[in-house]
């Protein structure tokens, strides 16, 4: 069961990866492949809530333009998990910004938490909260 | 193992609820009774990660006076738990701002994820991320 549990933080840390990495490549199909269809993303802007993976699939697109046009970084700089058999979650920050906000020191430190859970054997997202810190 | 599940979302629920009437009742002591000693709270304040007990203990004591002082709410809006066997996760909305901020309509929507563990057999919080969304 601890083995399971290991394998299990193992799985979700490369899914993860996996994830930002498809976001640095705007790679829209990649970054959706591993959520559930009903995933519920608590975002940056303004909408309280996001519903449905295609209502998350569409965030991406302004986000991809964003982060072309401002030469951005999404950087996970840590990464803790806490798995069980069939749910866990994970918590991240990420170095993330235009060029010019990061050589402002501006909006450096994304956080992000994770909720996972297994379905047909397989990890899958299920939640994303992602905030900066209050001004 | 259905049947703990669910009564683990049970319990979890009745933990989250607790925990959020000791805030409107600002007991601090009832509000840190069921967290894990090393806590990682991303928080609404400028801070980028709140670590440990303490000093996750030492946040609520702005945000009492916070809630006396403009007469404020932190009401449960809506919760939804995702629990296996030792790991959950739930995610919440809240209606919280000051008397004048509700009436203006302003940061009147808080979301809240929560991360728990399971330790010697007790549900625990290990994860708090609140945001509200940007402006």
């Amino acid at each position: 069961m601890v083995v399971s549990r290991q394998r299990g933080e193992v799985v979700i840390r490369r899914l993860i990866e996996g994830w930002a990495s498809a976001v640095r490549a705007r790679k829209v199909r990649d970054v959706v492949a591993h959520h559930t269809d009903d995933v519920v993303m608590f975002d940056v802007p303004p909408a309280v809530a996001v519903r449905g993976i295609s209502a998350y699939r569409e965030t991406w697109l302004p986000f991809f333009r964003w982060l072309r046009e401002g030469n951005g970084t999404f950087d996970i700089v840590n990464l803790d998990i806490t798995a069980g058999d069939t749910v866990a979650f994970a918590t991240a920050l990420l170095r993330c910004g235009s060029k010019a906000e990061l050589a402002r020191n501006k909006r450096s430190r994304l956080r992000l938490t994770i909720g996972l859970r297994k379905v047909h054997d397989r990890w899958r997202i299920a939640h994303e909260h992602h905030s900066f810190p209050a001004d």
